[in-house]
């Protein structure tokens, strides 16, 4: 089976979650700048949720790019990664909703973390699909982003309950990681060229 | 005709309609677990709505990749099929309302037969623009599984008087029947291969 | 310039239209079925704008199809027919609010009139480009259905005032003029192959 | 790394967008022509916005005509940019709903600028991939139209505290130039292939 389909329908729900993100941010009722100030924290983590379903994408078409086939397998991973991807705007609308309130901002933690562990198990599943030689796996080295991000999490989600604003700033350094270029695949795509 | 269009636009409203089921899951005012609480059914039923919507884009697109032309009445058994889709937010957002009341849960299963009938006609569009002897038609075969799922989906609409969660749960058996891997197509079109 | 991505924006605003159409149809509070009741014509009304925009998609498709080339003109005319496609939601949703009283009935009309017209457009534009000999200059034909149409549209908006029911009836006979099969395009590019 | 996956998400973001401004347009209760009348500016900022969203598509896709290779850079510039656009709606909301109050109406201009601030970085990323002496380099030229927008974008959002009217106007205006065809690209193009 061809990987066309798959990635087209993943830009159709990766593209419809991060704009209607946008509509947790009410418009407010006031006209002038003092109007705007209860929005700046809104605007904020709206700032953060797009950032991190943008790492999201990027990182899935990174991976695809070095895939060649995909079967049943793959096509559920990879539902089971936008679905927890469809939660985030849940999340953060419930955050917003509660002025940041502890538990809100563990849950929108719970919700990255699973998006990271179903993110690991796709990449799974085509490496078993792709043999441990392939130009995927050498590629896909020893992951050690992916496993750094989930310990965040992890500690981002349990010191919620001490403060909310450490949790935030944890989150914040999760996406400050990947957005550090990661060029593994372009090298050695690159080097499979020569 | 090529069927790109076809595919990519069906991708659209699938991706479309999968995403805009979470807006259902209306943010709760509370920012306690407490407040979470009543959300738990109605998250169960985005889960099951999501693998519902998610099994008829992978038979979609298992079922596109063996279809070499399309002509009219295959865009417009297609446009049939997404329309009773479009209605699987509707009738979701119906049982959450009111907590799994008999009617509405009723309602989701008529909707779900409808799809599956859709499903059907469209195959059967397809297999007359084929051939009896082409590679789709037997790669269809007897097409078992769809059988019993509107047989299911009949009983469960039925039993939703008697009680709701009777119905669900055969609708979970359906899920669960199409989540099986189902290698009638991938094991014919290796051996087309070879 | 390929035609490739005209193609597949156009696709993407067709789907987003198309389905977020459905979320007009506000889930009922009750929970019997006295509660659908009044969802009956909303759901009529929902029924006849998604053939209607369903019948765009199609035409569309037929139309590019035959298109070799795209230029500024062609982006412009087919952003302009995708304009009024977007008020389609709006205008039935109006009429739904209002129980199909004159006023929103004719708007309806009236915005579909306009797409018919913006469709009539983006056919000049495309001529314009192709030649009056070429291939898609001879499959468009005279091109009766879409005079009719308008013709109809007219009738309609005026007779909106006089019973709503009537226009109703007549935006329905515009859609079963469409929906019986068009093989002008199929037809000629079948001779063409040969 | 190909264009392809960048451009279908960049016109899955772009559809969502320009369709969910609509959404903005609330269904008037009434059911007469009256009821329209004051929807009539609100329509008219739906139209300016749905013609900005459209110059950012049509540009877009005429500047990727020119490229041949995307690294990660271009992948977080494009992002860049789509994160600006799909705050218009809200701008777009916000000042519908104070009625071309001057705060809102120059919050609508900043976003705006920062739109056009996001494409030139855009433009500027792919030059750096792609050569001083390139085809696109040529094409894009001066980009006189880029920095004549940006600097009445500016001056727009200033005098929306002297007039909100002004400040529209000047808006329309920046429209106006960028409807005028652009043939910069598709005369070098033209030369290109000769």
């Amino acid at each position: 089976m061809s990987k066309g389909r798959l990635e087209a329908f993943s830009d159709g729900v990766i593209a419809v979650i991060i704009t209607i993100m946008v509509l947790e941010m009410k418009v407010p009722h006031g006209a002038d700048t003092a109007a705007l100030a209860p929005l700046v924290p809104i605007f904020l983590a709206y700032v953060l949720s797009f950032i991190m379903v943008a790492i999201y994408w990027n990182n899935h078409h990174h991976l695809f790019h070095g895939v060649h086939q995909v079967n049943g397998a793959t096509l559920w991973a990879n539902m089971h990664l936008l679905f927890w991807l469809s939660l985030v705007p849940f999340t953060t609308g419930w955050m917003d909703e509660n002025h940041f309130a502890p538990v809100p901002v563990a849950a929108y933690g719970v919700v990255l973390l699973l998006c990271g562990v179903a993110y690991n198990i796709l990449t799974r599943v085509l490496l078993a699909a792709h043999g441990r030689d392939s130009l995927l796996a050498r590629a896909l080295g020893s992951d050690r982003k992916g496993t750094i991000s989930v310990v965040i999490y992890v500690a981002a989600v349990g010191l919620a309950f001490v403060h909310a604003w450490i949790s935030l700033a944890l989150y914040a350094a999760v996406a400050l990681i990947w957005l550090v270029p990661d060029r593994r695949f372009e090298r050695l795509l690159a080097e499979h060229k020569t």
